[in-house]
């Protein structure tokens, strides 16, 4: 084993690509949309999480374990531990992002709470295996031991990225040698139900140097898709093991086992050079992108099975959007950026954080959205602040669920966010997400450090001063593909920049500075007509916030809302509003009529539209993305 | 008890109302749309169900049942009795219908199969009671045995309308003897899981001339919605036990629960002079048919728990409209007919007679529907032929189910149909339905004869001829709401007919013809603009027929499928086409746009539209009634 030390924090270290990413320790976000997230995630979220934890007895497991009360005393779902690591795995970021004692001393007791649990094969469960428990590997389809110990991995992998290596760290590295053993090329020919020990053997693959890792992960890849798994009543495709990964068309199934499965095969692809695998994957996510995605970057349009529907089926009130999925696209998306350096899965990256994982905390960090839904149709239940709820059922962020894989999920995006924000091409820095700070990048010609001043997303100028740089180098900068119209100012030019990366033509020097200004005027976005649940319905967006039509601020419930695109999008104070027709109360005996479908309105006004990751902090509500248009 | 006799075979006999009903033996089809479904139901669907559940053991679980077989061989769900049940009740109707010798024999054998079962106390079930079987009475919410012995008495008053007494029918009546014991005032204070035994009792106190079965089914109702079922996963409102039965304001739940309910209530407040009940099913069934009903009549918009969803949730592909709650929207519609004579009851027959009923069942007689969906999004798999196939996963009618109870439910609504044509009040004769052949009607002024031809609904025009009629009497004709223009010829007159039941201002005497114009060019139809899954989106009806774009006749995937409006609809040669731009196959990166949602066209042109009642005859097939507008 090479020698584990942190590696500038980086969550994703892929050992080739189109670019290079840069880690937690070269990027510092100050504040603004996401520096407020980051902090309200150490101050509230880690600990609220822990705590939840705590009391639901998913941390206590593993006490449990270790005093013989199992499998009597256990409580959670079979993939309870798993929820202990992300959180670790958040916790680690937040040390590496802030040095934090705190954080540190967490980690640790945590892992004094869990280490002794591991068995000396380096297997570690608290669901399997112990007398009164089912069998280690009984279950393959849903007993979640080895997304479990990808988790652990992942932990581990942060961990070591941002303090080196440890005891936790070495757990870790025993667990996937018993992976590899027990499921070698000799071992057990089985896949597991839930995606995630790959994407976790192959970033230890690179946290270590040690190739067999990497090639474990490949095995996992490759026997997928060829039926080892029990032919469900959801099918097969639940779990991806219907159609082989390389031949697979688009996502399908299960949205979080789906993303988690190609952001896995893709860090196989390019780990090891297997160009026929990324081709695939990245076909796979062009069309799952193009045909199977919310406007917000949500993906799964089914509640059953957490799934992704057939192309173009998007129906915004059975949106599922689940966190996690958000997560995971992003999770691809980022490998993809890497990988081949288009920009438009940094747009996709940028889509999901403002619409996604933005939407999911509660303003005051104690509670989340598991689901995203694009249309709440009813106010529904307030969540209990005492007791876990079920997974979709208010339009009020629960504190807790029975499954409760976002909160944590949102916690590591959050903690490790920096490392999103910028990557390199040999001596080209690029900017690919605009939040204030600061950018420091060891390129082959120098060391370059950024400042970065910016409003953004409130605000359309990100200005950039060039604190340190070489004599060579260049700046490149993401134009999102909404922003047409963006300039580019550096010295006494002003450059128009299309959409993509956008390199400046000259090196900015010591003491330049450079701003780029993204359009923000809000517009509406008009739906493929193959979406056919949104046909004739606009939404609106501003920069990359989608909003919503909130029945706090419509004063009725928002199916009564008819939007009259010709009027404009007003902005006013930081505010939208848009006109709308209110219909009546419905009244009609057969709603299904020849001529002119709208009801005559009781009242036109104009009405805020909130944004979509703000909406339901203000009470119960009804809510809408997508805004019938007055048909002309 | 008073005779029970035939009583000119009516399904549906109020004890008061504004209208009242006639009877198989009163009305006649000869031909036509209904006449040929009519012969096929007689001479292959009756056979075929038969047939089915032969081989599928729900017969012959009666036979093991006496040769105490049971429960080691029984076979089928725990509901399978009342599917043999329904049979049973079919075979009564199309025996009374043409005194049919076979269809006679049918009914006995069966009935000599199922006999022997009854207990001396008059209980009958195949699945409960037995040693080894769960006890009598011990699951209410799933266990379906006073849904079965509904159906049980449902067929023994078709059998006595039909035929008069018999053992079968005193036998039914030792059963409602048997639950009006055992769950009366001082019985058994609860509540069947599935409604049915209430408008089963309602009927035989009708036949019976008995209050005290008329007086069980109001209990039944009255003690319902306060939660005596157990809170399931999907809410008490899955049965109606949420809200009393007198208080809700709206149909939710399951949705063929919900209408077999509202028909038991509707019947009881008829005959206990219940008026605030009534309106209170007047209510509900009107919000249900503005807010919850899908164009083609159907009901029920989630395939979770086969409920309505919240008011306008009609998402096409989503539609289960399940042809058993098309039925047991007929059963509640004809009832509100005849209670309150308002024609737009008699509208909803017709539109789900040819929209659900008439869809259901294949070309030939042996596959049926079970879901109606509006939009088949993929081709799914070819039922098998020889194995009973799940509920809704194919655009091909499978032969059989493993919930089989739409079959027989569409062969007793066929065998009965009749029924439904013509109502009287006093001297007044009302035709409700058109189709072609003879109607006789008894009025306090004497006999009328009616015969009837006509082309309905492919041509609109419908030919009365009076053959017997006295002095005086009146003729009324029903003018669908579509049909704005419609006229009516008599001697030498025509007058214009605005929608509802029009009375002729003249007695039509014995020899004259009356005429009835219903224009009958094709139309657009536009939804209300709160039913977001189809915001601009059209549907093409003609008269009473729903029509559909199937991938058949379109050349490629229906999502594909843009119409232009503004271009009309074409009718030549029986057929309707209308103006279709054809999008290319999806290439676009990110289906959310500025500007105009459509597509260059690749193609515009001409496409056939089918009528909705018979897609899927053609092959497998993509399908959808609503189809995108193109934005002006």
């Amino acid at each position: 084993m090479t020698t584990i030390a942190p590696d500038n924090g980086r969550p994703i270290a892929p050992r080739s690509g189109a670019l290079r990413p840069l880690g937690i320790d070269d990027v510092t976000i100050t504040g603004g949309f996401w520096g407020e997230r980051q902090e309200l995630n150490a101050s509230v979220m880690i600990a609220h999480a822990q705590d939840w934890m705590e009391r639901e007895g998913w941390i206590a497991n593993f006490d449990l374990a270790v005093r013989g009360g199992l499998p009597q005393g256990r409580r959670g779902r079979e993939f309870s531990d798993s929820d202990v690591y992300k959180l670790m795995e958040a916790i680690a970021w937040e040390h590496g992002r802030t040095g934090s004692a705190d954080m540190n001393a967490r980690f640790e007791a945590l892992a004094a709470r869990i280490l002794p649990v591991q068995e000396p094969g380096g297997y570690l469960n608290t669901m399997f295996g112990r007398p009164g428990q089912q069998p280690r590997y009984s279950d393959f389809e849903w007993g979640h031991e080895l997304y479990c110990l990808g988790h652990l991995i992942q932990a581990a992998v942060a961990r070591a990225r941002t303090a080196g290596r440890d005891a936790f760290v070495d757990a870790a590295v025993r667990a996937a040698d018993h992976v590899c053993a027990e499921f070698g090329e000799s071992g057990r020919d089985k896949v597991p139900g839930h995606p995630e020990i790959e994407v976790a053997l192959a970033e230890l693959g690179r946290v270590t140097g040690d190739e067999k890792y990497t090639r474990q992960a490949s095995l996992f890849i490759d026997r997928r898709g060829h039926g080892r798994l029990a032919d469900i009543e959801w099918g097969r495709s639940y779990y991806q093991d219907d159609v082989p990964v390389r031949d697979a068309e688009v996502s399908r199934g299960h949205a979080v086992r789906a993303m988690y499965l190609a952001a896995g095969a893709a860090d196989v692809a390019v780990d090891l050079d297997d160009r026929e695998l990324l081709d695939a994957i990245i076909g796979q996510a062009r069309r799952t992108f193009a045909r199977r995605t919310y406007v917000t970057g949500g993906m799964g349009s089914r509640h059953t099975g957490e799934a992704f529907g057939e192309d173009f089926e998007l129906p915004p009130d059975r949106s599922y959007s689940e966190t996690c999925a958000g997560i995971g696209a992003i999770m691809l998306s980022q490998r993809l950026l890497l990988a081949t350096g288009e920009a438009d899965y940094a747009d996709m990256v940028e889509r999901i954080l403002y619409n996604i994982v933005a939407t999911s905390p509660a303003e005051d960090g104690h509670g989340f959205f598991y689901a995203n839904t694009l249309y709440r149709r009813t106010v529904g239940d307030v969540p209990p602040a005492d007791i876990a709820s079920p997974r979709a059922d208010s339009s009020l962020r629960a504190p807790w669920y029975h499954v409760s894989c976002c909160p944590t999920n949102v916690a590591r995006t959050l903690a490790s966010l920096s490392s999103l924000v910028a990557t390199t091409a040999g001596d080209t820095l690029q900017v690919e997400q605009y939040m204030p700070g600061r950018i420091v990048a060891e390129l082959p010609a120098g060391r370059v450090e950024l400042h970065v001043e910016t409003g953004y997303p409130h605000e359309g100028t990100i200005r950039f001063t060039v604190v340190n740089a070489p004599d060579r180098w260049r700046l490149a900068l993401r134009i999102p593909a909404w922003a047409a119209g963006a300039t580019i100012d550096h010295g006494s030019r002003t450059f128009p920049a299309e959409p993509g990366h956008v390199l400046l033509p000259a090196s900015p020097a010591v003491g330049d500075t450079v701003e780029l200004t993204l359009p923000l005027q809000p517009r509406f976005l008009h739906p493929d007509p193959r979406i056919d649940t949104v046909t004739g319905q606009v939404a609106v967006a501003r920069g990359p916030l989608v909003h919503a039509l909130e029945s706090v601020d419509l004063g009725c419930d928002v199916s009564r809302a008819v939007i009259d695109p010709a009027a404009g999008i007003e902005e006013r104070d930081g505010d939208i509003r848009v006109s709308v027709r209110i219909l009546p109360e419905a009244n009609a005996p057969w709603p299904y009529r020849p001529g002119s479908p709208d009801s005559e309105p009781v009242e036109k006004r104009l009405v805020r539209l909130t944004p979509y990751h703000a909406w339901g902090n203000r009470g119960p509500a009804t809510m809408r993305v997508w805004l019938p248009a007055v048909q002309g």
